[in-house]
């Protein structure tokens, strides 16, 4: 598990620089919606998302530096989905990551267009000729990212989030609702370094399973944290799902069927890996890591 | 000009099929975002962007079912933006084309995610095969409207328009805020058509340098109509830039010079389209259109 730790911090910090090169520097009136989109990448968070695309991207010896643009556009989406859904209209959240919210630092106007930003930013990024020579799968990338944040995924989750059905959805419906808001851009991740090394299609079906697995697992232990851990150490407030009288896989399960549950799906998501061999140690490793994560 | 009425009723009739056709058709409760997706897009308007890419398609023998999966991304963009600048931390609207806004029909949170929606499903439409064969063709044409709609462009100009700076800008400041803010979207919808068309260099510049006059001439009318027209005839609330203490075109330069300009700009516009003789005539009649139309 050393390992691990250091390839997500060092993985963490590159992705960082990636972003950190690729968003835009604009001054003048209009460089409010420019630092606004920066601090919303920039202020840290754990880098799963991208961390997943840079290591199924080397399953199939794609190197990290071709790996990363495509690992920054999709934590530019995971960002620009934090951004607006932490807005007043949504679940008015005041702390992510221990910090304040977009809106909250700068103002709603700005948090709107600084996710609207985001969101167009990372389409633009994968289209440049940068990304990957073969315009073929550049073209599959940009795809498959629009499908993962459109309406029958993160748009469409969100809005089930947000629905009045929300408080009375059962197992099933909770899990739809889970793989649409974040289990569709972590499939995504993972796939992408499948696209990105040409992988036949039953790698690319296999690291798919692998991710359905793992987000509905890290879904799971976010609903642990949210009952178990202090909002300090979540680093945003915590118990709020309860609060607003969500139905929550721990809520429907109970504490000790939903930590059992999240350990089945990881040894499912590392049975979808068989065919990697050792080379998919890491991703292994890092469905351990996403259920027993502190924060 | 009875040729260009005939045309542009056609052409909207069409890219309102489209976009029927293009958008998702969800029930459940995920169905509302999608519902409202179809309201900001279904309920009308003069859809002269997709227009100018079918019209610039034409000039290069491309013909118009192959044009209007662009046309309606373009419709997309610009239906989402309106959404978005609609909201009450933006321009607080509640009337749009005669009808309640998204947020005043539906609710905030969904007119947040059906803006978001449309931006994401506009970049999921130019990447799939059936918008070109050529995925070289795709790829510009993702690149080309993210740059629209991107930080450089519509985002960049709202966010210069949402400005404490705003009320100050001079003639340069409010051309600069207008070609981010509209002129952009009105650019790329006309090399589109190029892009489509596999169009020369020189024939691509001559497109973007007739949208960038007509744009701009484009804008002009808008601040004219915003004083002379009635809240009826342009279905939306007028007079509201000036109230809002907003510099505008007509401010700064009075109604009769404010005419003048825009009839200077078409002159311009249409002289930039002389390398496409009579193939032209339809772009240089909406032109003058665009300055002389009732709403």
């Amino acid at each position: 598990m050393t390992d691990l730790s250091e390839a997500l911090k060092s993985t963490a910090a590159a992705v960082t620089r990636q972003l950190d090169e690729l968003l835009p520097q604009i001054g003048g009136p209009r460089g409010r919606v420019v630092e606004a989109m920066r601090y919303a990448c920039l202020a840290g968070g754990k880098r799963l998302r991208p961390f997943l695309t840079v290591a199924s991207a080397r399953l199939f010896d794609v190197r990290d530096p071709r790996a990363l643009r495509v690992a920054a556009a999709v934590e530019m989406i995971h960002c620009y989905s934090l951004v607006h859904d932490d807005l007043p209209a949504m679940d008015d959240s005041d702390l992510r990551r221990g910090q304040p919210t977009v809106h909250r630092k700068f103002d709603e106007a700005t948090a709107i267009l600084a996710g609207d930003g985001l969101l167009t930013e990372a389409f633009a990024i994968l289209s440049e000729p940068a990304t990957h020579k073969d315009p073929l799968i550049r073209g599959e990338l940009t795809r498959g990212l629009a499908e993962a944040a459109g309406a029958r995924g993160m748009v469409g989750g969100q809005q089930v989030d947000m629905s009045h059905e929300r408080a009375e959805l059962d197992l099933d419906g909770i899990t739809e609702l889970q793989r649409m808001k974040t289990g569709a851009l972590i499939e995504f991740a993972c796939e992408a370094g499948a696209i990105l090394g040409g992988a036949d299609t039953e790698s690319r079906t296999a690291l798919r399973a692998y991710a359905r697995d793992l987000g509905l697992a890290f879904q799971i232990a976010d609903d642990l944290l949210d009952v178990e851990a202090s909002s300090e150490q979540a680093g945003k407030p915590t118990g709020r799902d309860a609060e607003a009288g969500k139905a929550t896989f721990v809520g429907l399960m109970g504490q000790k069927r939903a930590r059992i549950r999240a350990e089945e799906l990881v040894d499912s998501a590392c049975g979808h890996l068989d065919r990697f061999g050792d080379k998919a140690d890491l991703l292994r490793h890092t469905a351990q890591f996403v259920v027993n994560r502190p924060s």
